[in-house]
């Protein structure tokens, strides 16, 4: 197919669609002239992963390409996919940056509390760090130690998340969805919390106006 | 205190707590001459309070004024000022919005399984929904059951937030407590997340080398 129909199919407008091929994002079609290429269903299933990662989760179009060459060289390693996605591990060149532990003590309280297996790159544990100082800033009293109920119940969430892909066989479709469950899941998971948060409140204080 | 050590107790930039000054966001100081005012240990408070949902949560000053207000007016009414501050309850003028039953169906299949209390306004119900657009556009299959686990997941977490501030006895302290817990964990809880996906990842399929 043109370009203008991958555009119509993926719902992404042409101009966006040059954008991601520059930046190789997109791999190139197969050029038919000297300026026009044909493109097939893998281009239009790329664009909406492009779509997902860029346009839902607001990733940069520099980590969207992480991820995405990440799925397509690791694609029988979910592990290692969902690594690179996650930011632990970053691909190519360089050590992994080991100091979260040394930088970030009440994540790695937790951690180890937890009896978790994290490594010390786990960008997750700075966001732990960072939440407790701003809470702490406001005279908030909260530590580590007020975060462990919610560690378990991520635990089981982690559990579910990875149980939803262990039935998936094909290694390109079982990345795919592991970093796609995690990255678009997140909206949904914080809007359930605030549904519940509703109902637990009007359970506890609530009048019938609600 | 003046301006500038109002500036250096907050961490706020003096050109920035005047423009809250002028957004209403911030209640005047005592005047003490034509270009002077007195400031008091309530607007470092407020100030920190400020810079907690703007800086840190990034709402908008206009929706920061609304929670804030809120939490002023209703200062004994910890499930009003939730209300408002989860876009549930617009703040004074207007009826409720209650297309949120029509319009996302299957947030509503979800609240009614779950037996919640949920009023049709809460704009959660549309992140449901459009999320699993999202991943229905991916081929994903993936429907508000798919949801159930994590929503009884997310009732044992709403229930751990409320637990948190039902020993407050100063109203204020208390509606404060709710919003800022409400905002400020989400990035914590997310982040958990992904240390229990680590952790689970690499249980099932990990190395030695992570």
């Amino acid at each position: 197919m043109r370009i203008s129909e991958l555009g119509r199919r993926s719902g992404v407008a042409n101009a966006t669609i040059k954008y991601y091929l520059r930046e190789g994002l997109l791999p190139p079609g197969r050029a038919t002239a000297a300026t026009q290429a044909e493109y097939d269903e893998s281009h239009v299933r790329r664009l909406r992963l492009i779509r997902a990662l860029v346009g839902v989760r607001g990733l940069s179009v520099a980590s969207a390409k992480q991820v995405l060459d990440a799925m397509t060289e690791h694609r029988g390693d979910t592990h290692e996919v969902l690594g690179i996605a996650f930011g632990i591990r970053p691909p190519g060149e360089g050590a992994p940056d080991t100091s979260g532990e040394e930088t970030n003590p009440e994540a790695s309280a937790l951690v180890d509390a937890m009896g978790w297996s994290v490594s010390a790159a786990n960008p997750a544990r700075r966001t732990i760090d960072e939440t407790l100082r701003a809470l702490r800033s406001l005279d908030i009293e909260y530590d580590w130690q007020a975060l462990l109920p919610y560690a378990e119940l991520a635990e089981r969430t982690a559990r579910h998340d990875l149980d939803r892909i262990e039935t998936i066989t094909d290694p390109l479709e079982k990345a795919e969805q592991a970093v796609l469950l995690t990255f678009l899941l997140e909206p949904a998971l914080m809007a359930l919390r605030r549904l519940a948060q509703e109902n637990e409140s009007t359970a506890r204080h609530g009048g019938g106006d609600t």
